[in-house]
């Protein structure tokens, strides 16, 4: 079950400077700075309200930010659904036609497990599922 | 002040296909529908936690959604974010150097006086300002 929108992930050029534009625009600093080698980025997280706004930036150019950016310049990137049970989540929008881009959840930014759904399936919205990674995860 | 993400609006070519794929992904159905005849667009909302997606489709091609979608294909368009006072906002983000789309609050779908903000200001990212509007506005 999709229970809120966790975050919204922008990318960006410079997270140095998009991070004074979106502390200008929120009013408020970014909570946490966090590199994720796996993926090729380093992020700034701002709460607002109940979600996230995610800056993402590319710390090489095989990262797919870098790509992005390269084909369709900075912007909203990837919308992200928090979900209680990820596994359970993953099945079911498997079941009901969508294609997902990892076939197991894995380790993203924010301690948490995540997979992303294939745009072409989401009217070209890049869909992640995340789930808190809780003190007892041992997957 | 910037209270919550309001709404994220996803630019689609169909909103009847694109309801179906939305209410399977997230698992409700839609809790209204609303043409905006100024905007050109018709649009469906979805309640996510305490935000909602709001589904666009264009109603004739000079419509922003269409020429969005000609440009860069169906995906996310805007974020909303919700204020208390519209026209303060406006203001205080006026003179940290944001250019607003629009000289004053103007009515948007979902009962909301809003203000865009231009993207080349913002990484790209389309903003919204929006502001519920009570029963004693007489703006």
């Amino acid at each position: 079950m999709i229970r809120k929108i966790e975050h919204l992930g922008i990318a960006v050029k410079s997270i140095e400077n998009a991070n004074a534009v979106y502390e200008k625009l929120l009013g408020i600093a970014p909570y946490k700075s966090e590199s994720v080698e796996s993926e090729g980025v380093t992020t700034s997280f701002f709460q607002v309200g109940d979600s996230k706004i995610e800056l993402l930036e590319a710390t090489n150019p095989e990262s797919p930010i870098a790509k992005f950016i390269e084909k369709k310049g900075e912007g909203i990137h990837h919308i992200a659904f928090d979900v209680a049970d990820i596994k359970a989540e993953m099945q079911r929008l498997k079941d009901e036609g969508f294609t997902l881009l990892n076939e197991v959840p894995k380790r993203g930014a924010d301690n948490k497990l995540v997979c992303f759904i294939h745009p072409k399936t989401a009217n070209g919205v890049l869909v992640e599922l995340c789930q808190e990674i809780t003190d007892d995860y041992t997957g």
